[in-house]
């Protein structure tokens, strides 16, 4: 079942640690069918270099376990409030990649500082809140995906396929999950350059509002001309 | 003797250069078979590529050397003494891994700033304080472990599977060698994303105390659920 | 057509992401054949690491495509440009590489601090200013190097063969393609080294003006001695 | 002639970019065989990649070519000045590793932080002054050798195996080629901590002379502990 779909998010998971986007086990991607609303997730704590297509476990929108020997990621239940809240979307990673991490930790969202952010993340990369104790007890991947959806009120989540939450780490989506895993590179990448751009210019101003625009749209705009036809 | 030890101890010995925990020569890794209390022990100044079986070292906990036609490590001493008064612990690692050194150099705990953090240390790194001269003089290695210890007072060592020694570096352990070479992993990979999140926000705030809790408990409380049944 | 310039292109491509200078797709390496006024350019959006002989594209100093069946890169006009008013140079790089695009983000020229530096860029790597609403409405690519043009008068382009565009990224060349992607990696690695001195010290003193043009002509001037007879 | 020096000297400059010492060609390695008064250096811009044992040039003590058909290093009178005042030493490295640069483009010695940085270097890496114009004019590479001769007055040069030349880069040396590429891979590890250790903590103290002294006789004084009988 849905071999395609296992594939590519074993790819994908894979490449989590090629890209260097996680140590040890601490990321993990999903991809869903839409038409079936079938997810396929990694497996918790099973190391990349393991990651088999028979390893990869299918869950329902109501993160109910239909396929599979192995737990899911711990996570899945805030991927499957993802998938529910935001039906744009078709694949969701979350890393622990260190640059993204930072600000993260630093309770700092990710300005927009330059053309590598603006052609993937249409402004800065927002923070959702640190959850309650309450929340905490009750149920913390769920209101993790509580907080990211309180902070997404009023933002399209394919203009922005990313979230940072407080004292954690990010999670990333895309149309799909080969595009999420993009998505997470390029969002790793422009915490790196952020990061070391305010280490030479505290008071980096924002990339202009024209220029924003103009990067994001020449890659995902309507008349978009970057890549093939058919990419 | 002790094959599989030795296989797990080497692996983990190899895995310190394959992580970029030390270069050259500067970390080694023991794992100790507590039921007849023999340490399996990396020898001295032999590099990672290098290390073959028959090249490891077991020693008693006395320090006396048991197999072996090589030198064990200049710290065996210090893993001795930890094994001796850490009982629940089976593999130790020390490194030279930059970021840990940093912390370690500037005479400052890690603090818990993160879940990345919390899910392998229960609070800030702790750090052993500096040995004086009468201590370097008369046993150094083996007042590596005396300080340690002295900071441990009151700390569990399996919450706590790490310690900064101050002007030094890192002594990491946890129930098996190849335990003990993640949480080095994780410590490296802590002290990195703490560097960059300071850089950031030079006040940032810590973990809250029940988000500190939850993720440490999801990987190593009573009901933990990360992972898989029999990891 | 043009097999070798194509081979030559190709590799430089490919060393883009070897060496670390951008991720994803979002660099591009050109060459020309001044003889024919033909440019080989990679096509745009496709992985370095799928990229064949037959995909390179082939365009005129009109920026019409002359062979190949796919688009060029979105940045090709930039390089039509560039060739048009720099007759010495015969090859040019596009990147993101992270330091370079953090001094572009920061608004700041790389300083010249020392001979790494002078050996291959005779003083500051200038800043190219931001562009207006207008020239982006315009013609993004195109005036993008209007104003790389704009900000090198008065410049010899083999003496400086790279500038940072404002909240953007570099633009490098040389007299090949080969030569233009090791003027990349200096100019990376080069940014990086800043970086780190303006960290030790933020007052750093420029190299003196005898030493800087002492490692220029070692490696550049009349009577080069650095290499061999025919490089 | 000269053949098991010429394999370590060649194995030497395979491990500068292994070890990512250098980008490009930037660095060279020597070796000395004493009895002879003979020099194996790298050739002057050779990529580290295609380097042969062929490659190799056999240079004396007058910096005159013995053997080979390529041009030495251009740095090799500075390699036989060096030998020339060190008589203990049988091996040179010349880098550009980014950190070690960033501390000698600061004109800031390397302060001794802990015990990685005692291990190999007794004390601060010594920073050698900017060349006069004079200097510079009348013989570039070998009064480069004149100011780190200068700087050395009164030390040890295997107490203290590396110097820092102002806005420049390092010069590492050791008993043998081989050795003295691992103190070139120590420098940098060291000068990346410190880098770290001062963001942490500009005030960050000085490793104690007592600490300082231990670590460094334990692996280079009289009793030495570290390492194998035979190394």
């Amino acid at each position: 079942m849905l071999e395609s779909l296992k594939e590519e998010v074993l790819a994908a998971n894979v490449d989590i640690e090629r890209q260097e986007l996680a140590k040890l086990t601490w990321g993990n991607v999903s991809g869903i069918d839409r038409e079936r609303g079938l997810i396929v997730i990694k497996p918790s704590g099973v190391p990349y270099s393991k990651l088999k297509i028979a390893d990869m476990v299918v869950i329902d929108l109501e993160n109910r376990k239909v396929e599979g020997a192995l737990r899911p990621s711990v996570d899945a239940i805030t991927h499957v409030l993802l998938y529910r809240a935001f039906p744009q979307i078709g694949g969701i990673v979350h890393t622990h990649s260190p640059c993204a991490v930072a600000f993260s930790q630093a309770l700092r969202e990710i300005p927009c500082l330059g053309s590598t952010h603006a052609d993937h993340f249409l402004g800065p990369i927002p923070l959702a809140r640190v959850l309650t104790p309450e929340e905490i007890r009750e149920d913390y991947e769920g209101n993790t995906a509580k907080v990211i959806l309180e902070r997404f009120a009023g933002l399209d989540p394919l203009d922005m396929p990313a979230v940072l939450v407080a004292h954690h780490a990010p999670f990333i989506w895309g149309r799909s999950a080969r595009e999420a895993l993009k998505n997470a590179v390029a969002l790793e990448s422009v915490a790196d350059m952020a990061l070391k751009t305010l280490a030479l210019n505290p008071a980096a101003p924002l990339i202009p509002e024209h220029m924003l625009k103009e990067h994001h749209d020449r890659k995902h705009g309507p008349g978009a001309r970057y890549g093939q036809e058919s990419p």
